[in-house]
């Protein structure tokens, strides 16, 4: 592999492809498909979808391969995180052999590159290193803000983004107003003090399904845990994510 | 006005433009295009450049307005605000009851509408309100993650995005060690302690004359100081962001 071009995608809508996008997936040899991610059959099947709508260049070959699991077994969360991103790379590496390996690779990204991915960190362990470019995708941050039409910051203000699990174990961030929660498997909002919050939520923010609530925190709290279960059911899979905002 | 669409088109490479963002430019009436904004005239330019580019429905009118400026009189920094918000939402209302009172407007916003960017806070000034929806586009600061190709997180991370004034005023934010900074006219970097710190810089991140440095801060400080004082002269105006990370 000579070059690998990191491609964010945006968060499910296939109309969040920039033309940047578009056009770098045509320029490549190949694109690697990851056959099963997390669970969420559906975002593999929308990566097809989305290749079979913009790559009009017959020339680039799909180049599907099966995603490793992490070794739960691994009782440092780091060492988890390390092991299996090393076992990725050896994935992507076997895969492109077993294609003839092209020089020109894509991989899709959900989202955008930069943000809670991992790609980047896995690209970093490919010897020999690969010329890397990374394209820009919307991310779901953007999806639920625009889903709820507001700012993510306060007029000047700072903001925080972080994880569910930050949130748990260090509460609210200090000195802002403001925070994006993202991989948040848990609900941790509804474990802060909901006195003067506001909460801007969404699943699937940016999809077809996409389902956006917003309201007082004490009052939408107990509703979107209901809300999240309910769709969870329906879909088989849930993504969500949230703005918190206090007077 | 009955609908208006607050469309991102990212921060200065028209390939930044989404499938989604091309679709709305092409479905709406009449697109506002402002004649100046913040002495950046290259700006006007390209969303000019843009619209010539991907707008193919010859029905849709371009529709020029100049953007009013701040009084810088008023002595109160945030009633100065208010007041040029309330300023360009009644240029707007001027220039397309002077184009015909189109019923579906698009407004082009620089990055995404949710990102230090005050077009939603003027729409909501519109009376009656029309329906407004916004599309998301790729930021400035996703422009700059993409030209270092890093994450903008930590592993599980948070991180915090703030302006040039807040960390003058307020220091590093407490509990991350993190920082993306806007809005920073002043090399805001210069200021705070340097040790341990890396940081990542571009000048006009995603445009065609963008320039991109790393590294310690302790000696990258007068280099970017310098390239930037160097860049503003030749272009006339400069446009700036970087990460700050701390071990």
């Amino acid at each position: 592999m000579k070059e690998l071009f990191l491609i964010g995608i945006g968060s499910g809508n296939p109309e969040h492809l920039t033309l940047q996008a578009v056009r770098a997936m045509n320029g490549v040899d190949a694109i690697l498909i990851p056959r099963k991610g997390a669970g969420k059959a559906d975002l593999a099947d929308l990566r097809r979808a989305i290749c079979a709508d913009v790559v009009t260049n017959t020339l680039v070959r799909l180049v599907e391969f099966d995603l490793p699991e992490r070794d739960e077994a691994t009782p440092d969360y780091l060492q988890r995180v390390e092991d299996w991103h090393n076992a990725i790379a050896q994935t992507w590496e076997a895969a492109l052999l077993g294609a003839g390996s092209p020089g020109r690779v894509a991989l899709l990204v959900w989202g955008d590159p930069s943000l809670y991915d991992s790609t980047l960190r896995i690209a970093a362990r490919l010897a020999p290193a690969p010329r890397v470019t990374v394209i820009a995708g919307i991310t779901s941050l953007q999806a639920l803000t625009a889903a709820h039409r507001i700012p993510v910051n306060g007029l000047g203000a700072a903001f925080t983004v972080t994880t569910g699990r930050n949130l748990r174990d260090a509460g609210w961030p200090v000195g802002v107003n403001r925070i994006a929660v993202m991989l948040d498997g848990d609900c941790s909002f509804a474990q802060i003090a909901p006195e003067g919050v506001t909460i801007y939520w969404a699943a699937y923010a940016g999809m077809a399904q996409e389902v956006a609530m917003s309201g007082d925190l004490a009052i939408m709290a107990p509703q979107i845990i209901a809300k999240r279960a309910e769709l969870r059911a329906a879909h088989g899979w849930i993504m969500d994510i949230y703005i918190l905002d206090r007077v």
